[in-house]
């Protein structure tokens, strides 16, 4: 079911010093901070030959990373997103074989535009695994 | 400077059910374990069309992820790994920057054969990063 690894996504304390070990220390294509006020974060795109690491850094009250940056303060790996041809009849499968699946389960259009929707990380060895119809 | 994601670590308490919910719930392409005693795992790979996603369960005594299970009982991201070129090379302009290679700086050779490098997770924003000549 699960296709390409999109994305893995870090949350970062300090959007500008993550950035530039990417693109100075590390040497990637790092592409310039983009706001996305309707996810609550700001997000940096990293651009690898065969998939992307996003910066993520909470943007308004509300934002979903900021309890995880409380928790870690220096950051972490907030969540890893697969690709999934149907999101609907992943999310019914996931279901079926029991997984937990968060919200209201309806999908929502995440930050590339496409539908999304995150699953429980108790189910998936402590990783919270995003799903985007590619 | 670095090039592919070569994979995604992930620790797990229970390999077997692991690997059951990437191959069964998330339907990936999941290969029998391995177990790699000078590296003081057991590893299970997961292929997806653009990388790997490695389930990481100890082996023996002094296994590098005991802790990381201490801490984490449930699992958890361990670390990712970007694939370079030129491993001495890369090392040399890690440290010009400032970054900590861990242990002795002298690469390793890892459990796909070939020279790795980890650096220190307090210069990547709470993540470990490993470095695999490709």
């Amino acid at each position: 079911m699960i296709g390409r690894l999109n994305h893995v996504a870090i949350a970062v304390p300090d959007l500008e010093a993550a950035a530039a070990s990417y693109r100075d220390t590390l040497g990637a294509k790092v592409n310039p901070p983009q706001d996305e006020p309707e996810h609550g974060v700001t997000v940096v795109f990293i651009e690898l030959p065969n998939t992307k690491i996003e910066l993520l850094h909470p943007l308004g009250e509300n934002s979903p990373i900021k309890g995880f940056l409380e928790k870690n303060p220096a950051g972490g790996i907030h969540h890893i997103c697969y690709e999934v041809d149907d999101i609907i009849a992943a999310r019914d499968r996931l279901r079926a074989a029991g997984a937990r699946v968060l919200g209201d389960g309806e999908p929502k259009i995440g930050a590339h535009g496409k539908p999304v929707l995150f699953l429980h990380p108790k189910d998936f060895q402590g990783t919270l695994v995003e799903l985007e119809q590619a």
